[in-house]
């Protein structure tokens, strides 16, 4: 079976795990938000792709959830004694190890999908990984800042400022000029089923849903799509959904998300929705159902994965 | 006493350290080579000005001679594991933090003159360090690699085949759109009395005398002259100057160099030459000393430069 998932970093990491895992002999793709990226210190730095990567390989440090194991801080300190700004964001030395090869590789003129299956020959995740675009395509965040209205690149405010500055919207800068990459398309065109991680809906799934081409895949497709609810409750899993949906004047609530989304057969992206086993939803056109959505380890998210395909498979 | 220094890496910086020793209070430059400057890895390397830095910072490894105290290579490894190449060439991970804080200062549009200036408000060298020239000036090799002629850096010569490969001539990559930077012109035309260290005297000092202005700097000064053979007996005390000396036609010995640099009344750069005292040497035109040069520390580095200075004020 050919299935392509849409992801963002750790999350999405955890639920291609549990894909992976369901599915063994299955022709899968991750389709990676590369909305999150960005160019510190001269290293162009993709934390999301990074981070299914890392976990798919097993290389990814569990207990701090992002980056390796084993990782150390000497190059940090260093920028820290030349006064090399920003300090704000933490880079690993074995973490700019791949920040340097990827940049080497860029400034050579391979695209971000040839860098990305460059490294994936190191690190082996056993699923392709493709980058929803090759072309920077940045979100950044409007807030009010020292007085004024301006916009900061996602990664200032979800890292430097953790989301505790007001956002009064979000923008894909590049976005005009962006369009999907092939390997995604080439995915989503030749999916029989299409799974939407329990990512951040606004800028994980949102910002690759906002790739010019994706969405339009996604709509022309024979593929089921079924996505889960990364909230629970009132609350996202993990990461700050909750400081982005309302910006979209989305309800914090697996409900809110189903219908942000939308059914497909209505200009939306949903054939089925799975939501945690104490939440209710009702999403117009679209099948819903409870299940645990916890992603404690592998063999829980692959109950996930597994409950997802039947629930596309009633839809097929 | 205002005096500069040309310098090229570990026997240069190891001279300095002897200048600043023997001239505190005195308004001291060092013009450092830059030929041996690389880019690896999308870094840009300057060993000469780093090998200075350091080792006038007293950060350096004493026992290797080049790089970083407490060095480690993590990054190194990495790059194994991702096969980016080359690996011959190896970079700390203390030393790749400089390498990026550098490389991103000249690609934001600092000169490297800038850059190293910056570089050492944490150094505090004690010494103004000034490049050759802001400009790319590369020194590369002609050999005879898999049966055809040709040039490779000369870092890959020296340091992947140890000066093994037999060099049948110097290039000065991009040296005719060189010119020197505004620091050593200045120094130089300030300089009450100009020291030439003990540096390999083909690919340290004479890929400084190579930049267009640098010669023509000496000449046209006031200041007395006064170098320190780098040559004892018939070797050199450290580095392969007796691999680069003979492609020359320079004999490798104390008078072989003294006359290969030459006496500026008559074109050259000198006006003393000390050489070791085991050594004799006749350059015509030039007054030579005999005294001990071995670099053995700060206090024997710094006799050679005090009767180095004494041989300029005798000439004055």
């Amino acid at each position: 079976m050919r299935i392509a998932v849409l992801a963002g970093g750790i999350g999405g990491a955890r639920f291609l795990r549990g894909v992976r895992a369901a599915c063994p002999g299955d022709d899968i793709t991750g389709i990676v938000n590369t909305g999150d990226d960005v160019t510190l210190h001269g290293l162009r730095i993709c934390p999301d792709l990074d981070s299914v990567m890392y976990t798919l390989a097993g290389a990814h440090d569990a207990e701090r959830g992002w980056g390796r194991q084993d990782e150390s801080w000497r190059i940090m300190d260093e920028f820290k004694q030349y006064g090399a700004e920003p300090s704000w964001f933490a880079l690993g030395d074995l973490d700019i190890a791949t920040h340097l090869v990827r940049t080497r590789m860029l400034d050579a003129g391979y695209s971000l999908s040839d860098v990305t299956a460059a490294l994936c020959q190191r690190w082996q995740p056993g699923i392709p990984l493709v980058p929803m675009s090759d072309e920077r395509c940045e979100t950044h965040v409007i807030v009010d800042l020292e007085g004024q209205r301006r916009a900061v690149h996602f990664q200032e405010w979800w890292v430097r400022y953790r989301a505790g500055l007001t956002a009064h919207g979000f923008v894909q800068v590049g976005v005009d000029d962006a369009k999907a990459s092939a390997g995604a398309l080439a995915a989503l065109s030749s999916a029989e089923v299409v799974l939407v991680a329990p990512s951040n809906p606004v800028v994980s799934i949102g910002t690759i849903l906002g790739v010019p081409g994706i969405r339009e895949a996604l709509a022309a497709g024979r593929a089921p799509v079924v996505g889960l609810s990364p909230i629970i409750g009132n609350a996202p899993v993990r990461g700050m959904a909750d400081a982005c949906l309302p910006v979209l004047g989305v309800e914090v609530s697996a409900e809110g998300v189903g219908r942000h989304y939308g059914a497909r057969s209505s200009g939306g992206i949903l054939d089925g929705w799975l939501v945690h086993d104490t939440d209710t939803a009702t999403v117009p056109g679209v099948r819903v159902r409870a299940v645990p959505l916890l992603m404690t380890d592998d063999d829980a998210t692959a109950a996930m994965v597994r409950t997802a395909l039947e629930l596309a498979d009633a839809r097929a």
